[in-house]
């Protein structure tokens, strides 16, 4: 499941960003990480909607897409280490195992989920238009519990799909040892961005986002105050590997 | 599962026709109904896949994605009855419920499946463009056994997407008593075709096909004996109820 | 998906009975059919989920186990029709298709699901014996929503495993028109009982039940008013066929 | 996903014991291990189903059946390591996510699949008991393709239920640096145990097994050379952390 780099991704970003108490960001943040600073909007979250098509440079698993394509579902907030701002990913679920164990080997915190977001279309009747008034749906659900649901209205295009996902992404990469015994193995921080970023128009709008309870998630704790806006964007990125920052 | 007419389908159809022996059909079609002509191609064959979104008028379901698209995969030869020619499915595949539901309405066999095929792209590197030398694949699998796989690669724009499913349908309707004696409690014959159709443009090019075997298909005896070639278009139409022909 | 009659099932089934309101259940009654008596607890419902095996005569689907295995959950009332007293099932869900579709052939109004129970076991601590103080979950979710959640905690062996699914089954075959012009081309009554019925000991308790809301169920319709009680039974039954009482 | 230890187990196995290559079992061994001496009968694989049910000491999981119960198909062979004779897992799927991230925990190359096997029942038709003759039939499957299928047929009680995974296991634990560069962030050996082991009788007997290519898989270049024996056993065991033996 770890095919040889580079990985590259081609698929729909759906956003909607928003504003949650700053104190409840920083409660999920581990030691040595902070809040971004007060001019930089701390409380600010993405919570992004992704359908992705991927391969290795070979392009085979596009001839086999059970093996190329998933839904993602993930929340991002802005962090700083080291004097750096860092955009980081909170929560993230994918659809199938492959994205799942890429996801940890980059330090993601991947959890299986079932996610879908409407598709834009350019024929017939169901589905919206790349233009104002299009209405998208997103929703997220795992152990069988609707944890999000969610929808952006474009009004028109937009420069940017927001700005909480815009900086290289800050991960902890942690293994504990077998022993259990509260000890790591493996615990390192590190930095991952895109290359061969390939940016399609940007479309904007308002957004809603409900986010439910549920025995086995923490997304209750960063539930919307303030809804900020939302986006759609189709896009193009490659993963070529990160940077340890600390190990 | 069956909500108010009309339904909207909006999606993207990639076609494999081919040839196989016309004995093989005729096998597959119930009394009164017969093969196309000599001169009629009488054992082309169309396998096609389809990725759908698909809503009521109110279009309720664009918003709740998870009830709004899936994936199919079909059998597709063409057939007189009452001399007219029409187009026939012999086998089908969906993966999720209403789908199913709906198509045993329409008279489609619908069975569930597990459906992939590679999506065109527009951004980055992993998928193909509509352009010729673009790529894709399609698979089929059903109770864990893969059943069908596919590639179509363009070679440019095309003025159709094949000929062997561009009549209306000819479908049965089918229910047997519950005593299951042998005796129906439902036979009809039945027609249907979709209204609104907004075709967008055609590409066509070479095609494979492997059709595997498995103990409950009956796909192996109308393996290709020639490829005449495959397709891909989007497309949109709308299904706003059949015809009964006999009953 | 219909192999021959007859069809076996081996399987365990938790059961919570309730009471709800009658007119509740009279809404969701067709046309001819009525509410049980007064002195028969018309309000009366039991929700059953069964872990289910299942084979015909030749047993095959037991050795490609994919094809033998689902898991249902259904809502039982009693009813009243030609002066008889039936069970009655309002609504269910599998999570296979050739559950589905042998349900619909039955009269069952079966959907797709998401189906889960607590397993009793014999060895280790992961799971309940079958003695008092033992506790089941069981949980149903559609669309990815969670629908019903429910346990049943044992508090001895019982002489029945309640009253509610324990008469012949009535249902309606239904199917209109193709033209959906509010027409039907099948409308039927029909009945349908197990034979071969090999009932285990019953295991009787307390129970809890939860329903919630949905957009495309009407469950909360007929939410409890007040539990009756829970029960476990291994129980075998074979279909082999049913008797059309009207069409 | 990771619920404070120990992590307890009930479930049942079905287990096929067979003869491969040993140089084919070498060539899948890590540097410092070593195929089982030649009195060892170092060709010898299991090929293992497992239904498992598992929770944490608490039990929530249990009322919330969803989050615990998987399947799982493994492939143990033995090995030598620091002139210790171990068992050693080559290749596992499971069908959950909970059990994908805990398995990479303890060092099970864990990927996802569908896996299935006939449960033995103790009321009606649709069932084999746990008696002479019984025939249980097991299949695994990931990405749409079947991989293997079997079938064990019980002849009578056992004293075991092999030799070839009755050791403790060896596993290594491994985690490339982000940077994907050939270097590793984590790579240690280590070794587990299940306590509080509770065996339920043992059942022998004949046993099939196939194996099928797939171009993502290495399954085909252990496939069997001679059947050595099948198994049914339930038992249930606890993971209470294992034992680092070189890091």
């Amino acid at each position: 499941m770890l095919p040889p780099l580079p990985w590259h991704y081609s698929g729909d970003q759906l956003t909607v960003e928003y504003r949650t108490d700053p104190l409840a960001i920083a409660a999920l943040l581990p030691e040595g990480v902070s809040l971004a600073h007060d001019d930089e909007d701390p409380g600010a979250v993405a919570f992004i909607w992704a359908d992705w098509q991927c391969c290795g440079d070979d392009r085979n698993e596009l001839l086999d897409p059970v093996r190329s394509q998933y839904h993602e579902a993930f929340v991002v907030v802005r962090c700083r280490y080291n004097d750096v701002l860092y955009s980081r990913c909170l929560f993230i679920w994918v659809d199938r195992d492959f994205a799942l164990v890429r996801g940890h080997l980059q330090g993601y915190p991947k959890k299986l989920g079932s996610i879908h977001q409407t598709r834009p279309v350019t024929r017939g009747l169901a589905g919206p238009r790349l233009e104002a008034g299009a209405t998208f749906g997103m929703t997220l659900a795992a152990s069988d519990r609707r944890l999000a649901q969610a929808t952006v209205t474009i009004e028109g295009e937009s420069a940017g799909n927001g700005f909480v996902n815009s900086h290289a992404m800050l991960h902890h990469r942690w293994f504990p040892r077998i022993e259990l015994d509260g000890s790591d193995s493996l615990s390192e921080v590190v930095t991952m961005s895109g290359v061969n970023v390939d940016l399609g128009p940007a479309y904007a709008g308002a957004a809603t986002l409900e986010i439910f309870d549920s025995p086995t998630e923490e997304l209750l704790a960063i539930a919307p105050h303030e809804i900020l806006g939302g986006y759609f964007r189709s896009l193009g990125s490659t993963f070529n590997g990160g940077t340890t920052l600390e190990d």
